[in-house]
């Protein structure tokens, strides 16, 4: 199914080359204004290329809200979102060469092998067209996160190829430990990074590196895969289910259903194995930002990526998403026909050597969708507790006697 | 909801000092045969304490089907599984000074911050018992798989701390391209990975700098992480959902959800992000070992882990799951109450040092949970395809033409 | 959420005065034969005004594929389905006086009740063009059904108001034990039912005293419900989940979630309260038709609607479905504003006195959701029995022993 | 698959002769007092044979909270709930003739056609004991909606065979035009109930003809058919879905999942179709018993059973279920083996001749069961929009003008 959420469901449809390609985004708080106007720059920082051209591309991938809204405010109804596709293909056109082979690394082979059938050319749904409901419907999760909790997401290019804005180092194997990565998570805005265009890497030396070594690989007909980092501030805490529907789980599952992904980390991530329990914890601080709504407590590093046993701890939340080279390449490549014959492949044209910076705006859709199913979720089971009549304490009653003396942390977490 | 799956669903149950823990199996194919001997080994691999001591505790975690089957075989209906807990707490035995404070990095202030209440000790829900129910679910899950398709899965330790069974280089910045890595993945069985306990990295040089790293971790009252790696051979092609349901999304969601991970790898992962596209696509070739129901085509090189736009090619599927140092350590940490009082929690008496070993069968659990439902879906679609009348061609009829003949691939993949 | 179907999901949107309405249809089986024509039929008996009205209407609610096939043949993915509103609200016309009253009987309060918003005229979400969508998914149910197992479904007026086609008599309180009533299950198609347009009641003298009443209270200004009835013949046995989503209570889900429903009868239904087990008792026979796939017993008499134990058994399934009087009538009635001011409201204009006529595509429709949802189940489970070794025999073996001698059945039922 | 609900779900599991039989019950809001003597006596008031005996038979079906609270207090994770099972067969005793016959209609027959294997004695999953899951999770449902709304869901049995307590007559096709029957609705409570036992059809005598009924065929060796009638008080405004998840479309699939069901009916029902518009229609008054929470307007009639467009009124939601004759009797019935040899199958024993009386508490389980889940999907729909920036008016602002006027109803409701 091409379903994603539970209290915010989004359903997306669409190929490459059907008529349009959209979806329903079902569960939308009513009451909200919303129109065209807020999904659109979305779609537009997520088309094919924005580095290469000064005119702008604005009359493509026009979103159009077909239901769920009137006089611009939301109804609590489905709303549908369409874009028109524009390279149709309106007819049986003859069986071109370039179908004989499924392309290397492409889901040409595994969908035949999924459906039976296949469409007849381009990517079919694994098309990059997929994603276009997706943006759209994160951009209306995002406006209401944003109304409703002032909650700020902001993705940017890490690394591309070798380059990297933070690279591994052995007193730093992971970033989340390095007091300028986190103090970039705090301020990173989407004007900066699109300041950065074509990489998205908010820093001017490195993001001159990363544009480099990809026109390198351009040059060389190759590709390049490189890493998108993402940071979602003001999260309220709370949420994300404890066992199987984590939050870092939820976030994993969205991220790796975006194409072309590798790789999920969570804070600390695979550096996060190297490094000590003793410097890896985080321990509790008193939040001095309490504002309305934020947690008393907050936590003094962040090596966890503000989710502990699966829930949100109102921290910042970061992770990063690993994409691969682009499968598509102006290379020759030794491969086989769906009929077993080898032979070569070669792709014409201009294609695009490294997709990270246009995921930027994807992953930023996917996480907006994750938290507010998570948040409504939250909602639910919050106001459901509220109504019922006050329990006698449930945290021991002296909790307030002693401050400095050693306690002991009882062994018995289970097994 | 603490749920998993859709097709084959596991619900399960339990906290650290509850009666029992266990769950329920739904939608296990009826007619297999099936006792508590299925299961109880994968249950055993899980238990604690597994390295340092001789005298067997089999005795211990005991699994009893409540319901589902009738002289050893299944029904088809609802398989409950109970694990009775030994560590009750009977009655409300007073405020005890270990309450005080949440834990670093523990699940305790979030769990407050969502539920309001929590449970006064252990981990609660948060429990590694938890893992329990999975463990018990995807035992019956990889018989199946294994009695109708021949899957194996077998994970193993990769990394512990710094020390790494294959680690990165320039050449190989992912073990993806290395093939001592792949072809330790066609070969590698349980058996050979308990001989390597108790770390179970299977390579006797690898496995002693790992449980050395372990104990100067476990000496200095610290903790470490590591990275456990999962290979399932003789999976069926066409798993996997196109859009967000990709099968890597699955993988990544179920592997996320176990307790102190930080990190999924599909493949080649992160490290495939700097491996130019001319190298990390894989060529196709024709299948050799074309056994029934496997497919004509397979890759030369596997750099996509087995799964392609989402779906599996046949190919083994790898991934590689980061977990972190565990939280509990015996060293002091300056933290505060859950009254915003600094003071200094200390932990006593024995510890896990590192949860890498015992991560393993959880990590094969937790796919075969995902491999069984995305098969059901899948045997679901063929079955309905199967039934419809013949189609006209939908490949190319020319498509036994040309065989060395360079071709190009059309530029409109969509975008 | 609007949609509905776990395998074979539909999704729908669209309020009255919106651009268009539709669904997407997702987990259709790929290789089918699918155009708009294979739709429209269905779409266009739906239409208001088909009695009145001699010249073809069919240009309106034209239904536009937008996805999901090529060349006419299914791919596997989201089919999405078009059909354009005419009647769109271009702007804020002013606050006419008609949305100073909720509506009695009409969903204006609820709707409020539920968003805090709604649209501003019509009925919005409860417009009967909803159920357009339905229908659109319902027709490609249908085809698949109707192609790869032979599955029909009709559905046509058994009364209006109280005249009955099938009156229940002390004999018959349900209609379940007259033969005439279970000939006619056997051999009714739509094109007899629509030869008795407009009432759709496939008896000429009972149609015609239907069509008089609905003229009658057509002219005080009044309205009147009634009941449709619906049969699938050739539904495979083994459909429908024992416990919570039994194939009758999926179909009774599905039937009251059509608009103006009031209730739902399976099998002899309510009248089947008054006859004693030893008549409502279904024996089973050899079944003579035995055609592939269909099971080698069936029942000698129907009392129980083709279903037992929530699983069909491969006899006709049949139900009944409740409409009541629609809500918009001529006359004035006497009711509160929103503000809670007593005043009389009066509609103007041309009603339908009557809505069942045209709600028989639509319950055909919603069956076709159930029973391809439930075999799609089926088949998932089936097909994953196949492939286990073979059991031992789990029927007795001696089960061809004996034939007349009296057996008993034990009383251990549980209970 | 076993479960039920989406915010608030039960997954039931147990067959009539395996260990035990229960359920999980997930999503129970945090904080809420609970011990088994909350879900006791719905369990018992379940019990067979509850009039013919006098002794207690309390210590039966005993059930046990397996995890989910501490000291009494609901944690927010899944509660487990298990009874257990009294007749388990321990060993295979051979193959009696009692399983050469599937019984006429039971599930014997449609469950080996589902799995192909089935219980080799008893109802196996079709058991009534199934219900005791059902029951359990009722009942936690039921104390969360009296503590935090004072919802009063109250049902009992208001005909057997042809014995009505509001038996339909011409100007009463339906009770929902009868104001003895509302007035009823208005009162009744469980005790009242309890006090015409065995029969539980609140109306002395009533019940005392129901009861001579029963006796008499029982006295038969035969079996007789009722309906339960259900309301529920109380239930906030605003519950239910708009399209498929119509409130009394979830309710209908409820309470069709109920073994031996055969119809529902909301509202004014089958019988409603016989109403004029003009009658049916229920207009609007102003609420006298204003109660914090309670909708300002209400209906002066309520033949929509307290539900519109799908949505609950606040005003007392009704219906009926139809039961079904009980399919075991004590009379020999011609029918035929598994292997299709005609014989006659006999019971022997003891039976329920009617099962209406004590489906009384599991119809009030499953009403729990959807207005809990409804009302948290409500729960969190409202709280988002709480957290909205305040839009402008939606509804007209001249809506506080004109009171007697006669205004117009618009006729675009869409069609």
């Amino acid at each position: 199914m091409s379903t994603f959420g539970t209290h915010f469901r989004v359903h997306t449809y669409g190929e490459s080359h059907c008529l349009s390609v959209g979806c329903i985004v079902d569960g939308v708080p009513p009451g909200m204004e919303l129109t065209e106007a807020d999904i659109q720059p979305q779609m537009t920082r997520r088309r094919p290329g924005q580095s290469a051209i000064t005119t702008p591309r604005n009359e493509k991938d026009r979103v159009e809200i077909q239901s769920g809204t009137e006089f611009g405010v939301t109804l609590g109804s489905p709303i549908a979102l369409r874009v028109m596709n524009e390279n149709q293909r309106k007819q049986d056109y003859g069986n071109k060469t370039m179908d004989l082979y499924p392309r290397p690394s492409h889901a040409d082979w595994t969908y035949l092998e999924k459906y039976g059938v296949k469409a007849s050319s381009g990517g079919g749904r694994s098309s990059a067209r997929e994603t276009i409901g997706r943006v759209a419907a994160g951009a209306i999760a995002e406006k209401y996160l944003r109304l409703a909790h002032g909650v700020e997401i902001v993705a940017f290019t890490t690394s591309v190829g070798n380059e990297f804005l933070f690279p591994p180092t052995p007193s730093h194997p992971t970033a989340s430990t390095n007091p300028d990565f986190l103090k970039l998570l705090d301020v990173i805005d989407r004007e900066t990074v699109d300041k950065h265009i074509p990489v998205r890497c908010p820093d001017a030396a490195a993001t001159k590196r990363m544009e480099d070594l990809i026109a390198e690989y351009r040059d060389r007909h190759d590709s390049i895969g490189g890493v998108v980092t993402c940071v979602i501030r003001n999260c309220p805490s709370g949420l994300g289910e404890p066992c199987f529907d984590k939050l870092e789980a939820m976030l994993a599952h969205a991220m790796l259903s975006i194409p072309a992904t590798k790789g999920f980390e969570i804070g600390s991530g695979f550096g996060g194995c190297q490094v000590p329990g003793s410097v890896h914890n985080d321990p509790f601080i008193k939040a001095t930002d309490s504002a309305a709504g934020r947690p008393r407590l907050t936590t003094k590093t962040n090596n966890s990526g503000g989710i502990q046993g699966g829930i949100s701890n109102g921290a910042p939340i970061y992770f990063n998403v690993a994409f691969k080279p682009p499968a598509t390449i102006g290379q020759a490549q030794t491969t086989v026909t769906y009929d077993e014959e080898e032979g070569v492949l070669e792709a014409k044209g201009r294609h695009d050597p490294c997709v990270v910076p246009r995921a930027v705006p994807i992953v930023e859709a996917m996480a907006a969708l994750v938290i507010i199913d998570s948040l409504m979720a939250q909602q639910a089971r919050q106001t459901a507790r509220s109504l019922l009549p006050p329990l006698k304490a449930t945290i021991p009653a002296e909790k307030t006697v002693v401050g400095n003396s050693k306690l002991q942390e009882e062994m018995t977490n289970g097994s």
